[in-house]
């Protein structure tokens, strides 16, 4: 027997101890992602893959119950068409990857691989819209997005390309655009929080931080382990910004001419990032059993002469699972240990294994084993689909929990700016405080501390009097925190 | 009221008099895509993108029922990368797009747009493949490529840039990929005939038509209704000429090493450019019952006075269809009429209607418009879902049957090149031939008469004495054509 494929190699270092490689480590040794040959971007293997599947499918099945279409953009957006909006430009711009060749020759315009698709998408959506019969228009695109990266990258949390998508809808008014900045959030929370078992904090961006070219961002703000904070997923208000520049203009029921509303939103790959940082641990993922591509993983365990009996029973059971809907899974590969099977599928995060040997036959019995306490229970056999149902759930909510007492944990409330400085140099999480709203108070805490506001709650309840900056009457509660 | 969206305006030429042309309008009428402000670029609107993600949800079930698995590859692929199979890249680098810049700078190496990815996959599958256990290793990628088109381009069948999907696949022995490449094309022809209802010729490729790096490709091709053929899936044995440059190597249960064996394959949007070609006519599209978004459309037709009951019963008549599985869609909308709403529907190739007016409340019945034939036939109310379904069924055998009838008339057996050369500048269609395999007299036959070799069928039964061009012995039966 040659050695086993080097991702069943156990991960090597501490979450607490060194987190970034615990998680390079966890991606790659778990069969997630891969580098790829060009500095930056990654490869998604089946299993992360199928994970994405999961978030995709969920959001998709959502996207369409509430109206919204899919459609396909090209990645090549013109420069002109790019340099539309001023601001938004400036903003991508010292990222973008150009095309200047065709085969051998020059192409005439640059073209851009779509940082974001706001300005393709709008310069045809003027096409199709004339009149309020054509509104509102909700289209959604799964793709990818192109941003060169000059920071350190990280799979998932910050690739040069990842895989994501980008709603895009337009509005004959500023209330229904409003409203649905609020619904997609409300979308984005309930996959975060239900199925990916991750809290999040809701709220606005600051000015500052909002995307380039909206009115206003709202955004799901998550708390990773080590203390920073992840944006988990942004809904944005347009406002005219775009409508004007690209002539998106409707004929009302008044017989007038109307700019219409529009709305962006989007959510990316970074959600399995944020998975793998909330849940994981020494021994390596942790999915929650919602999301997982496989739910149970069931393991015979044998000696030679019972071989048959002991994997014929195995086959029963993951049957028996697969077709009560669990995602199920058996691993009856001769060349593996019991013990090499048992930490592999711990390293991939699978939520429950059910080992089966000889003496379980014997008593009619399963052995059922949780990846998140590591705790075990024997249950009767006839129980097998009712029992793995609950223990699904239990996990699913005790991910929630654990995730829900360190986001509390991570939470503090300076009460100066000293202690703020000290809490963000020290074990970081989100800093509760009041800010005045002048955009140099922002500047100035994050050069110093560097931590942004990441988000100002919908919740405002027990807002400080003053900025814990300069010390004038405060006009926001913001969550300031160091992020990736 | 102000005037209809421009798609609702029928179509203005005939199919039998401008095809080109008559094309391009169902296309934008229809509303499957729209022209991008890129030459050669499309983007696909909602209906559009609907049909495809019946292709897609169908080949990716039975993709993985077959045991594939989905992954993720970047867009870009190092210049050195895509030259390592020689072969290869001489037959893609004319066309592809080159990244030089991003941001401001110029970066170092330059980096392709994918025209296909066998080289960047094959990189990346060297590192995961070690052992006999890590095979077969059978990936399959949902994306998009991207090919700089110098010839004129048209929607869906030609364009720089085209969702597909590319199919991967890494073996142990050369018979297992062998059965691999049949196995797919088994699932191209199911998709091809039963679900699109476009009959195809299932054969060989010649080494001149072959993919550039395959030992051989095996190939679907279709005929439209203006006697050109389009190939419509390809599915390619790649020997070892990419395992040995890329280094895909496994120790075997032998205990030695071996270069593995693989095959790649892929069928892309173009096979909705098939659907509208064979299928359509002057009214517009017609889509299959199988892959349509809509199979159903519900229009309640009433006067002001019994607009609520007619509507009431539409919706009701809606909601019965979509319980039963079949995807119905109501068209109450106020602003339209009947007739505009008919057409409107008509052209979007909706498979079958359902009218519904006061009379038909009254009685107790339905009235139910079939697109293919215009046919209108009454039943009773309560048989609703049955008749729906088995009009359904028939509108999907009888269009696949027409199009046999047009295949079958396409057909020729000319005994002469004389003959062959006349029915190239006649009607078209595929010239079945003898051919002694010099790849001397593929290329006069392609240069005099502008057809290729599409493909040498799987079954050479009746197959010719002689080469029809040269006279010598026909080691092949081979099919001739002007294609797309």
């Amino acid at each position: 027997m040659s050695s086993p494929p080097k991702e069943a190699v156990g991960i090597t270092v501490k979450k607490s101890e060194d987190f970034s490689e615990w998680y390079t480590q966890v991606v790659l040794k778990a069969g997630l992602a891969d580098y790829a040959p060009v500095k930056g971007f990654i490869v998604l293997r089946p299993y992360g893959y199928a994970i994405w599947e999961s978030i995709r499918d969920l959001l998709d099945r959502r996207f369409k119950e509430t109206g919204h279409q899919n459609g396909f953009l090209p990645v090549l957006i013109p420069e002109s068409l790019l340099s539309k909006e001023e601001d938004h430009f400036a903003g991508f711009t010292p990222e973008v990857f150009w095309v200047t060749k065709a085969g051998d020759n020059d192409i005439g315009e640059k073209l851009a691989l779509r940082p974001t698709s706001e300005t393709l998408a709008y310069s045809i959506f003027a096409k199709w819209i004339s009149s309020y019969r054509d509104l509102p228009l909700k289209i959604n695109f799964w793709n990818s997005a192109l941003r060169a990266e000059i920071k350190a990258t990280k799979p998932f949390v910050r690739t040069s390309e990842f895989l994501w998508q980008e709603g895009h809808t337009v509005h004959a008014t500023a209330e229904e655009a409003e409203q649905e900045v609020m619904t997609i959030l409300g979308i984005y929370r309930q996959l975060i929080e239900e199925y990916l078992a991750v809290p999040a904090v809701g709220g606005f961006k600051s000015d500052k931080e909002k995307f380039v070219g909206a009115n206003y961002t709202t955004t799901l703000e998550g708390m990773m382990a080590d203390g920073k904070a992840l944006q988990m997923g942004t809904s944005h208000h347009l406002g005219q910004n775009f409508s004007k520049p690209f002539e998106i203009k409707y004929v009302g029921k008044d017989t007038k001419e109307h700019f219409a509303w529009q709305t962006s939103w989007g959510v990316s790959w970074r959600l399995i990032g944020a998975l793998i940082m909330v849940h994981g641990d020494d021994k390596g993922l942790i999915i929650p059993p919602k999301v997982a591509p496989i739910q149970v993983v069931v393991v015979p365990i044998h000696k030679d002469k019972d071989a048959a009996l002991v994997k014929g029973r195995a086959a029963e059971i993951t049957q028996e699972l697969n077709q009560a809907g669990i995602r199920a899974h058996v691993d009856d590969r001769d060349e593996y240990t019991s013990g090499w099977k048992f930490n592999e599928w711990e390293m991939k995060g699978v939520p429950l294994r059910v080992n089966i040997g000889a003496r379980d036959i014997e008593k009619d019995g399963v052995e059922f084993v949780r990846r998140d306490s590591r705790e075990k229970v024997q249950h009767d056999r006839a129980k097998l689909v009712e029992v793995a149902n609950n223990l699904l759930e239990s996990i699913q909510k005790s991910l929630y929990e654990r995730a829900k007492a360190m986001l509390d944990g991570f939470m503090s409330k300076p009460t100066t700016y000293e202690e703020l400085k000290a809490t963000m140099d020290g074990r970081g999480g989100f800093a509760t405080a009041g800010w005045c709203s002048a955009q140099e108070c922002e500047l100035k805490i994050k050069e110093e501390t560097g931590a942004d506001i990441r988000v100002m709650p919908f919740d405002q309840a027990g807002m400080p009097k003053k900025c814990v900056y300069c010390g004038q009457p405060a006009k926001k509660l913001a969550l300031f925190g160091r992020a990736y």
